[in-house]
């Protein structure tokens, strides 16, 4: 059992997390509740939330006011979750209805919007400019990735280093500002800030990498449909992996399905299948790796102690995870 | 011409928060400027940006900075403005096209959240806890104001009561922050700020009001089309005073077409006509000047300057504009 000392803190830390965020929903003025809880409660891991504690904690706070500040980034995720589904018109979130499905478009884009607003109201109630900012920013940053990313769809032609710049923005951004949040809410010393921050944003782009190399997986090991990115016209590096692997004939005609969007399912699942037989998605776990090195490093620099420990699980966790 | 200190000043100021609002336009990613300049340089008053100058300068303020921090509030109203018109699907925003309708609704919403974001991370770099709660606040009641709105809508039992929380959530609540941001970063004492906050919300619920008998003034006179409130189903206190003067068979005939929103054009220029024509655009004036003398007697605690007769002028230009 290599992930014991996490398991065990997950049981401490995640009922706490849980109960702060069901406060945080209660507060919520009556006409943004139904659209936002049912976002926010519709599940998750709670990755966010239990990164800010447990960087609080490394750095020796025991102070229980960050259980509701660590709840303020899951927020501003839900809101953004919020938009993205009106936005791709999808059905479903995680296995349930999404938000506009069930309480409508207008009111799901307001509700985000005004989630967005008490999340970031509640951490300016800390009265820190420096929270203000990690938070200001994680939003500012994590806008400006998807926008970056909706001008990349359905271009064949995406580098790879676009590519990084869209996931450092859409998820590393908000994953090492959690991790800055609880460090600079314990007041750590400002190296020690910048050493768990490396640690957040290499998890964060390793974390993306595994979740686009999970997209390829089939559907009976995942419990999610196979092949959403390639469907939504997302480059991601097991696709383009793939892509330069065809021959001219093959490629070609992969671009013009690509770039019209126009792939069957079929074809869907006969390219992921490919992608493993391959061993793309491997590969893409192996990039992913680069950076969970990188994270482990940074998280060296700081204090030994049990959070530590638990948080080089952490990086374990996001590389062998399978669903 | 009794605006003469007020025009004065604006020819003055104005130029420099244009100046100020383009460098900000200018700072923003690629991708998030053509939509959000559109929709800032699109034109408006500049009413919250001189604002927040007048009262900054009101307290003896004179640091520059205060250019580009009186343009947030701005920069959040024109996120607002855009997140509004995809939602209603409006195909003009002050005579020119809305932004969705030449860059497309997703980003569109995603220009808004991101100059939302932009925004607030700008407050933030002044490092003030105050001023990052003043906008956060004010991002959380807007929102708040405007669902409270949505679930209004097309409801012939909304109260005066409820109208007054919408309109002090959609519109007080930014120009309000607009003076308390002049007055926290000038440094003026706490009795000062509340008593300019008092201004600023009582101005902002005048402003609004005369905005809704202004909706109900002929084309002609302001250039915009004449009841937009009732063809979207929203019972301002014009179009209640006239409803309460309906007899009980033209009133339920009048709620049946507005709880369905079936109103004809020619209805409505006929129930504006008819609302000028009992003068009770004129009595919604003079509900609006209830508001405008609380503001006055809550500027007559500040400093006795110039910029404090600007303000007063003020309360006038917002008692007497006809467009």
């Amino acid at each position: 059992m290599p992930n014991l000392l996490l398991k065990a803190r997950l049981a401490l830390e995640l009922p706490e997390i849980n109960r702060a965020l069901d406060t945080l929903i209660e507060k919520l003025p009556a006409p943004v509740r139904p659209a936002a809880g049912h976002t926010i409660t519709a599940g998750g891991k709670r990755l966010r939330p239990l990164l800010t504690v447990l960087t609080a904690k490394l750095f020796g706070c025991r102070d229980r006011k960050i259980y509701p500040l660590s709840c303020t980034l899951e927020m501003l995720h839900a809101a953004t979750l919020m938009h993205d589904d009106v936005i791709d018109n999808a059905p479903t979130r995680r296995g349930k209805p999404a938000a506009h499905t069930l309480h409508g478009v207008t009111e799901t884009i307001l509700a985000g919007d005004a989630l967005l607003a008490a999340a970031n109201d509640f951490v300016a109630s800390y009265g820190s400019p420096a929270l203000c900012s990690i938070f200001s920013r994680a939003t500012y940053e994590t806008a400006a990735g998807e926008i970056l990313e909706l001008h990349a769809m359905h271009n064949v032609s995406l580098t790879l280093s676009e590519y990084t710049d869209i996931i450092r923005g859409k998820t590393a951004c908000l994953i090492r500002s959690a991790c800055e949040m609880g460090a600079v809410f314990a007041g750590a010393p400002d190296e020690s800030v910048r050493a768990i921050s490396a640690f957040g944003e290499n998890i964060g782009m390793a974390f993306q990498m595994v979740d686009d190399a999970l997209d390829c997986a089939s559907e009976e090991s995942t419990g999610k449909p196979t092949g959403g990115d390639l469907r939504e016209g997302k480059l991601t590096p097991p696709l383009q992996l793939y892509r330069l692997g065809l021959g001219g004939e093959e490629r070609g005609a992969f671009d013009k399905s690509f770039s019209e969007g126009t792939f069957t399912s079929e074809e869907i699942e006969s390219i992921c299948a490919d992608i493993r037989g391959r061993g793309l998605d491997t590969k893409v776990r192996e990039e992913a790796d680069v950076y969970l090195t990188r994270a482990r490093e940074a998280l060296e620099k700081t204090p030994d102690c049990a959070e530590r420990r638990i948080l080089m699980q952490m990086a374990d966790f996001v590389r062998d995870r399978r669903k």
